[in-house]
C-alpha cells in the first residue's frame, strides 16, 4: 500500500502526566485505542454498536516500544494501521510521533481477534476491507 | 529461585471498567506499575524519592499477554519478579491471576533501564540485590 | 445514628499522582465512587447488577471540599454515609481522611436519584434501608 | 463582559465510558481542568511552569451539576470563565455542552486559591487580569 496510514492529532492534557513530569506508560494504551476507534469510525465500523451487538474486537497481545516521552503540552499524531494475521486474527500497527518535529515516541503492535456472543472466534466482515496482508 | 515471587491483593473498582463490562486494557498497565512500586518499597526503594533524585526507572518495552478479562467485583493478584537482562537493563515479570481460582488474566514483560539526570544509561545499586538472573 | 459510618481503606497509587506530586483531584472521584460501590455491596445491593437491569443511580450533584492533599505512599479511609433527601433522591456524605493521623483530606457530598429504563425517577427499595433521615 | 467565555471543544474517548455505556462521572472533572489549563495557556499562563517554580494553583472546593450524560462518539465544548472572589481567591465557572446541539451536560464551579512555595496563600499576579468581578 503506498497510502498514507490513518492518523489522529491529539494533544497531552496535564493530568496524563505523573511524577516524573512526562506522560503515563498507561496513557498511551489509551491514545492508541482511541485512534483505533477513530480509524474504525472513520471506516464506518462503530466499535461501541459492535460492542452493544455482542461482538467484542478482543485484544490478546500488545507490544509498546517506549522511545521517548511526551510532556505537558505537546501535540502528537497516532496512526493506526491494520494487517490480517490470521483467518479470525488482526494486528493494529500504530506509531505516536510528537509533532511538528515528528520525532518517534512509541511504536505498539495490538494483536487481537474477534469473538462473538458465545465467546468464539469469529471473522468480523466489517474489518476484512480494512486489513492489509502482513 | 525457589521463592515465592512478591505478590500483592487487589480488586477491581467499577470505574476501571468500560463499555465491554470488563477491566479496561490500559488498566492492567495501572495495576502492573503499582506491584512494581509496592515491590521495590518492600525491599526499601522508594520510587517517588528516586524520580525527585533525578533517578528515573524507564520502560522501554511492555509486553502484554491478555489471556481473559477481569470483570466488577473480582479479587486479583499481581506478581513481581525482576530479572537482570543487562547491565543497566532489567525486566519485570508480571501475572496478574484471579482470585481464589488462581486463573491467569494477563501476563507482562516490562523491560527498562535506569536513566540519570542527564538522561544517560545508570546502573541503578538498589535494584542489583533484587535481580534474577535471566 | 450512633453506629460508625461504613469505612474502606485503600492506598495511593503512583499512577494517581500528577505533575504537582499529589493525588489528581479528578481521582478522589473514583475514591468516592469505589467506596459507594463498596458500601452497597456490603449491603448487599450490586451496583453493576442494577445497571445490567437498567435501574441507573444517577449523580446529579457532586460537592468536593478540598482539604490537604493525598501523597505518594499514604493510606487513608474513604467514609460512606446514605441520607435521605427527598422520595426518590439521596445524598452520600463521605470523608477521605489520611491514616493513621486521620486528618481529613476531602469531604464529600454527592446528590442523585435513581432511574428506571425509561429515564423516569425511580425508588430504589434496595437503598431505603440503608438510608438515615436527613 | 460582553466577550464570549474562552472555549474549547473535545470528543468523548470510548476508554472515559464506563460501564453504563456514558462518560464516567469523575472524567468531567479531567475536562474541566484540561480546559481551565488551556484557558491559562491561551492567557500566557503556564500551569507546569508555575508547579516547577513552587506556585500551585489550589482547588479547594469542586461544585459539579451533572445534568445529563456524554456517549461515546459525542462531540462538545468547555467553557472557562475565570472569577475574583477574594484577595487570593478566584473561582473557575464551567460548562460542558454537547455539539452541536448546545444540550448543557455539565455546570461546574471550581474554586481555589494560590499557594507559594511554603504552603501560604499567594496572590499569583498572571491570574489577576484574566478575572471577572464577582
Amino acid at each position: 500500500m503506498t497510502d498514507e496510514p490513518f492518523k489522529i492529532t491529539l494533544e497531552v492534557r496535564d493530568y496524563e502526566c505523573d511524577l516524573q513530569g512526562i506522560v503515563n506508560n498507561s496513557v498511551y494504551q489509551n491514545y492508541l485505542e482511541h485512534a483505533r476507534h477513530k480509524f474504525l469510525q472513520a471506516k464506518n465500523v462503530d466499535f461501541a454498536k459492535l460492542t452493544a451487538e455482542g461482538i467484542h474486537l478482543v485484544v490478546i497481545k500488545a507490544e509498546l516500544e517506549y522511545k521517548k516521552s511526551l510532556k505537558p503540552n505537546e501535540t502528537f499524531t497516532v496512526s493506526v494501521e491494520l494487517e490480517k494475521v490470521g483467518r479470525v486474527r488482526w494486528a493494529f500497527l500504530q506509531e505516536v510521533r510528537r509533532q511538528p518535529d515528528n520525532e518517534l515516541m512509541l511504536k505498539g503492535r495490538i494483536s487481537g481477534v474477534g469473538l462473538n456472543q458465545n465467546g468464539r472466534p469469529h471473522v468480523v466482515p466489517e474489518l476484512e476491507p480494512l486489513m492489509n496482508d502482513a
